[in-house]
């Protein structure tokens, strides 16, 4: 990778992202060593330059990481190693920590170092000289053994506005040792933008006064790293740009410790598509909708619908009024095409929706239906009904299309249900809280009875093998059908276990994925009118395979799942 | 309430709450009339001054709400009704819309306008000049009515640049009419602060060169009111109070159609605590976060706990290392003081827990525990076991409270479970999906057996009631127990109907609220664990009233129910 100067192939900013390491801090927020490798390929796929992959010094699976990374390498990105200056009073080159940052042979490593002298004092506990000599020799160092350097000035705005001198000799120590890049960082997120904004312009004037250490790499460039605590983080970086910081460290949906870093989600189209300071190759920003969903779900966290440029509901329209001035004139009520990266606008049907919205969907799943049809309010009329008792159609495509069919007399019949038991016991002679579960279904088809039982880990589990059990033989299609998420949403939850609840299901055929919806007090019924409604849409999908279901499938990728709410 | 001059007693900045109106836009939130006078009560107690209350004119509703209110009648606040100008071609004193505005009585009326050429000719498809007749009339006409009038200059930073003497003349409009506050909206979302900053001092400057149309009320302010679909709804309110706005208009916990509305709850701190520009009543601002989580609640929408300043993770410090370090000095660590918003320091107990943060954790829970004790290893261990079979005690502190007495020795007996079993079925001869629900459940107490059965609208519902049945004749406290939130996560959807569930179950005896967990595949063992933790914990608390709980009484406030995750 060449030094950051400004070319045709350069980024104008470059972006270094810490998901799974700033990231990963999020409490909650757990990634084993394949959900890290597998976020890596993603980023890398993106275009994102600099991917920190994490402090192989201080965490084991770290050191893992790093050396499996090296049998599939990354195509373009660099990845980098994460550690901390040496310790006080000690060798940087005897150090246990540098070495295995060493032993994790990334060509780039990012350290970082206290600017904030009451840090040092009390934190560290040792002197400010000192730790200057942490911060030059630690770098030093690894550029002794060949390591290029990112230097993070930890608490650099609280630093500099409590000791500005102390704080900028820190930047001195790391700039004459050879860091490449200074990232002033936010650490504890309190900083607002024209403050940034001010201390970025001191410093990049203090840096031209600088004697640049290592001419063949060029001027040394300023990177900012902030944090959300006071809603200020994606603001903070992009006013750091704007006074020439040319590096903004964050993580993909603001993950991180506290209130999160800065989102990159933000970042990244902000300075592409508003400010001209182009981060990704052009033709890789309409995969940030997609990367964003595909890390949310490999870190089993719910996806933020109403995340900017991202979010499900980033581009959705409600309400019969300007839907269709959006559709004439998307620039009325649109920031930017949502299409840019990778997001779509959504019509949004609710208990709000007037006729134009159902009609647009109708439309979406190939059904013919006018605004004078009966059929048409029939239809508004029992969304309203199925709404007000918890039905959500929004994040249940599938369902919707079936509820569509049925009020237009168009639902295909594949079984008829007759009934099912669902028994779990746990019995104390048993280890303990070890519950069996076991089902009894059954269903007619061609009004031939079928009665099938089944087990399970638990009574869902047992009511879905005993219906599919009742299905196979007419259907051998099921087989290819299987679940590929299952939510659960309790309405109403100070009734306490009396609340109603709501389940979506994600099923999937391999090709293509579908989401319905089941909604009542007793969560095991709830649960089966969503596995019921999923096994039919799947076979109503091989009988007629060109009708809409709501993942579009150039959005599938190489991960199968695209999380619903 | 006085013209907005600077005094003693005014805020330097006028909040103006939304929640009620652009807040309720939001996708999935619907709120009932009486969650809206809470709501409306609550913002009232904070010391906000504006409430907006909804748009009579169009939402039947809202016509209730504001009647309502009269018969209660908030103690300090101004609650505003919400309305669009006449209709073009139409006149303003026989438009119903406008007659259902006076109906509400209120003494402040917020009007919008259209400030973009765009969307008068394209979208009202009509002519500019009317467009300034429908604004000027409008406005005139509440006045000669005696209501007070903001103006809300719709789409305001699109509209500026796309041709700046028409958006001013639209403001011109406003202003001859009489409107005291001229507020600048950007209702698309993607404007920068840099361009909020640039274009807020035009507009001032421009101000200041027009005749005060009214000496009587002072100086007619700029307000400003964003949204967040470039993630700086935020960022771009204290970008315009900066440049001299004294009205900031937003919702709490940012709900609002899209990605939102300015969170209130970010930009009151801010402006407060940083900026030395006092909104709240300085004793009222330690009741943010308690009035955020209402509001979250009553909205039904998980509380955000990685939320700035006011959710559960925003002070929670994790990791050996900076424990001891915030504990000793916090400004190290923290922005703000976190009990300044009523919020709190959280010691995050994980399976990346040091000793110490189980010893503070132990502390808070009044149990003896010391570095040394071969328990608190123990402990230690029992804990990260839990938590990789999926239990997560962050949220679930009564829980936790219970292993580490286990673990210690220390956990009361009072009663021992001997099984349960539970029947769900569901029959076609009944009214399509009415599914019965029977459980029966044996305990020991003193070593004699009790078997009690149960009905319920579910499963969990039935197991709930068979043992309290079972419960109550030794224990008749537990009839004063009761389940104030019921939560299930699924944590491996992609399991399907497999997957592992985790059940969180908050009770509530009245004074108190505690929050127990249990983790299955089976998601009825899951609820029941939960169920009996809770149980047990309450039955504790009786027995030691002194013990601690998650929730400190002084957050109960008027409403017992405090979301946790």
């Amino acid at each position: 990778m060449s030094s950051p100067a400004a070319s045709a192939d350069q980024p104008a900013v470059w972006i270094y992202d810490t998901t799974l390491r700033d990231g990963a801090q999020r409490e909650g927020l757990s990634l084993s060593i394949e959900d890290k490798l597998r976020i890596a390929h993603k980023l890398d796929a993106l275009g994102i330059p600099f991917i920190e992959g994490g402090w192989p010094g201080a965490n084991p699976k770290d050191v893992q990481f790093f050396w499996q990374l090296k049998e599939e390498p990354l195509q373009q990105a660099e990845v980098v190693a994460f550690c901390s200056t040496r310790r006080p009073g000690k060798a940087a080159d005897t150090d246990p920590m540098l070495q295995a940052i060493l032993a994790a042979g990334t060509h780039w490593v990012t350290l970082f170092g206290k600017s904030w002298d009451l840090h040092v004092v009390e934190g560290l506990q040792t002197t400010l000289e000192e730790n200057l000599a942490m911060i030059g020799d630690t770098i030093a160092f690894l550029r002794s053994q060949g390591r290029r350097v990112i230097y993070d000035a930890e608490h650099w705005f609280d630093g500099y506005k409590a000791n500005p001198d102390y704080a900028l000799q820190t930047l001195g120590s790391a700039l004459a040792a050879g860091a490449e890049w200074l990232v002033l960082c936010d650490t504890n997120g309190g900083t607002l933008p024209h403050e940034v904004g001010q201390i970025v312009a001191d410093v990049q004037a203090w840096l031209q006064t600088q004697t640049h250490h290592s001419e063949e790499r060029g001027t040394p460039q300023l990177g900012i790293h902030t944090h959300n605590d006071a809603d200020m983080a994606v603001a903070n970086a992009i006013a750091a740009v704007q006074q020439g910081a040319t590096m903004v460290q964050g993580t993909i949906n603001g993950y991180g410790e506290r209130c999160g870093n800065a989102n990159l989600c933000s970042v990244i189209p902000n300075l592409q598509l508003k400010l001209g300071q182009p981060c990704l190759p052009p033709e890789r920003l309409q995969s940030l909708t997609e990367t964003s969903r595909f890390v949310s779900e490999l870190a089993n966290l719910a996806p933020d619908d109403h995340a900017p440029f991202v979010g499900l509901s980033a581009f959705a329209h409600k309400g019969g009024i300007h839907v269709s001035a959006v559709e004439k004139n998307p620039k009325t009520y649109e920031h930017i095409a949502p299409d840019a990266i990778g997001n779509r606008r959504r019509i949004v049907v609710s208990d709000q929706s007037g006729l134009s919205n159902i009609l647009a969907k109708a439309r979406n799943f190939g059904i013919e239906l006018h605004k004078q049809d009966t059929a048409s309010r029939q239809l508004l009329n029992r969304l309203k009904e199925l709404e007000h008792e918890g039905y959500q159609f929004e994040a249940a495509e599938a369902s919707f299309e079936l509820l569509m069919r049925e009020v237009l007399g168009q639902r295909p019949s594949f079984f008829e249900l007759r009934g099912f038991q669902v028994h779990c016991d746990n019995l104390p002679s048993e280890a303990h809280w070890k519950t069996r579960s076991l089902a009894t279904v059954k269903v007619a088809i061609n009004d031939q009875e079928i009665l099938e039982a089944a087990e399970g880990n638990g009574p869902v589990s047992a009511l879905d093998r005993a219906l599919r059990k009742a299905l196979a033989n007419f259907y051998p299609a099921i087989a290819n059908f299987h679940l590929s998420d299952y939510k659960v949403r309790i309405l109403d939850g100070r009734a306490g276990t009396d609340a109603k609840t709501r389940v979506l299901i994600e099923s999937s055929n391999g090709h293509q994925r579908w989401t319905t919806v089941g909604v009542s007090g007793n969560i095991i019924e709830a649960s089966y009118q969503a596995v019921v409604e999923g096994l039919e849409y799947g076979l109503m999908q091989q009988a007629h395979p060109l009708a809409s279901c709501d993942i579009p499938s150039t959005q599938l990728g190489d991960n199968p799942s695209t999380p619903v709410t």
